[in-house]
């Protein structure tokens, strides 16, 4: 899905949520076990109840990866079913030397087939580049993330005067475009993204940290929604986990739904 | 494997090499290509060819998504077919919030029995602590790498004075011990490595780039090999595509046997 597509499903829908599908098999709901792939079932269930009130879904892939085999299977059924008109994060924060890039990139470019992918910049041009090849796909590298541990290396002072987050972006904003680069910025950090969306007007924003990370979704977009939206606003935990029990996909519809009203609200801003 | 066990192997067989499974579909001989699984079918056949020359092998899991199910299925059988006394690594370079790291954790130490896992220091402390969790089991973060893009960021001056990845050792360090900690120092950078050397005295450190990235064997370990060994090697390329032809198993073996024949000169520094 390339960007002017994207822009068109938000605006169309007043929308910028990205449903996480970080689906952990101990925390589904008990009567889902007895189905032949309980994870996808249960992925199934939320996408139909959750799509009208998203443009995006954001696969975690730790959560597959943990159950070996089983979870690639869950994973590839869950990709395949995902509407084309949403866009698909795979989260999986990979980066390595250039070959191995390349290699990730074929996976979830080619052979699984996601819009986009979250990348780690430690290793800096030549492990990201790889990703950037790609037409059509996307490439979400991690600026400031929205757990404690940013403030052990990501906020840390460089000696020429910026934060690490900071020059991570500026340089990882010269290598890619407004059409195939965006990139993680925390909710749980509102006052510092506003400033990174002065320096960064147009690309787009994965923003993770509202829901349980204790994000609030009227500051973020304070902040940083543009008249092309700009944002996707990532939720897993508080919309999939929203009930234990059979009404979970209900429940996980009634949750966006209510991000989804607020989202309409906020979107004054953005250019119809 | 503890730290105890691996020095022993080390000193047993006076090697420190890894060799690195890196399986390419595409690169693998001709005549493999017919077989129920050509990867696995080229691991093994690598495998028993060189295990009596090296002490570690090293999977990096990018080869192996790049195939989808058919990839994992290959990796799970290659790490089964690992004999015990060979410390095993997932060259995966994971690393995110601290309930998915948890995942990524259970996947490579719980579901597919890896020794050692590759990890990406960039989200701080909380992306690093659940790896360290597990007893006898062994994170390795990414220190120095060996490739061009290290420069970017991870060489960067901070203000307090140290270069990126010396803060990374050196803040990592304080949250795991010698016991279950190592770090990824590239060999391209064999000055370096000794200054590195002296700050983690008794660190193990994982030294990719002999080989097709050019480091050199007697620098690296001129630099870093300590009374324990205190290294493992990893060459991939240069060993496991030896050859394209049938032969290609001999010709590992041979290069490998080139490497360990080398390492039992330069380890008359280790500890007998």
């Amino acid at each position: 899905m390339n960007r002017h597509q994207l822009i068109h499903q938000i605006i169309q829908k007043q929308n910028y949520l990205c449903v996480g599908l970080d689906t952990d098999i101990d925390k589904i709901p008990q009567h889902l076990l007895s189905a032949d792939d309980p994870v996808f079932e249960f992925n199934k269930a939320i996408i139909n109840a959750t799509k009208d009130f998203c443009v995006s879904y954001k696969i975690n892939t730790a959560f597959y990866e943990a159950m070996g085999l089983k979870g690639w299977d869950a994973l590839q059924k869950t990709i395949e079913y995902t509407p084309e008109t949403h866009f698909t994060i795979a989260d999986a924060k990979r980066g390595d030397i250039g070959n191995t890039s390349a290699q990730y990139a074929k996976a979830f470019f080619e052979t699984y087939g996601f819009d986009a992918i979250t990348v780690a910049p430690y290793m800096g041009e030549d492990s990201i580049r790889p990703f950037l090849n790609y037409k059509d796909k996307w490439t979400i590298v991690l600026g400031l993330t929205s757990n404690k541990g940013s403030e052990d290396f990501e906020q840390q002072l460089l000696q020429i005067g910026l934060p690490l987050f900071m020059e991570v972006m500026s340089k990882t904003a010269s290598w890619g475009t407004i059409e195939n680069l965006m990139f993680v910025v925390g909710a749980t950090k509102a006052e510092q993204l506003a400033t990174i969306r002065k320096q960064f007007p147009q690309h787009f924003f994965l923003v993770p940290g509202v829901g349980t990370q204790g994000g609030s979704l009227r500051e973020v977009s304070k902040a940083a929604l543009t008249i092309d939206g700009g944002l996707l606003v990532n939720v897993s935990r508080a919309i999939i986990y929203a009930s234990s029990g059979e009404d979970y996909a209900l429940a996980a519809g009634v949750v966006a739904k209510k991000y989804a009203d607020e989202m309409r609200k906020l979107c004054e801003k953005i250019n119809r």
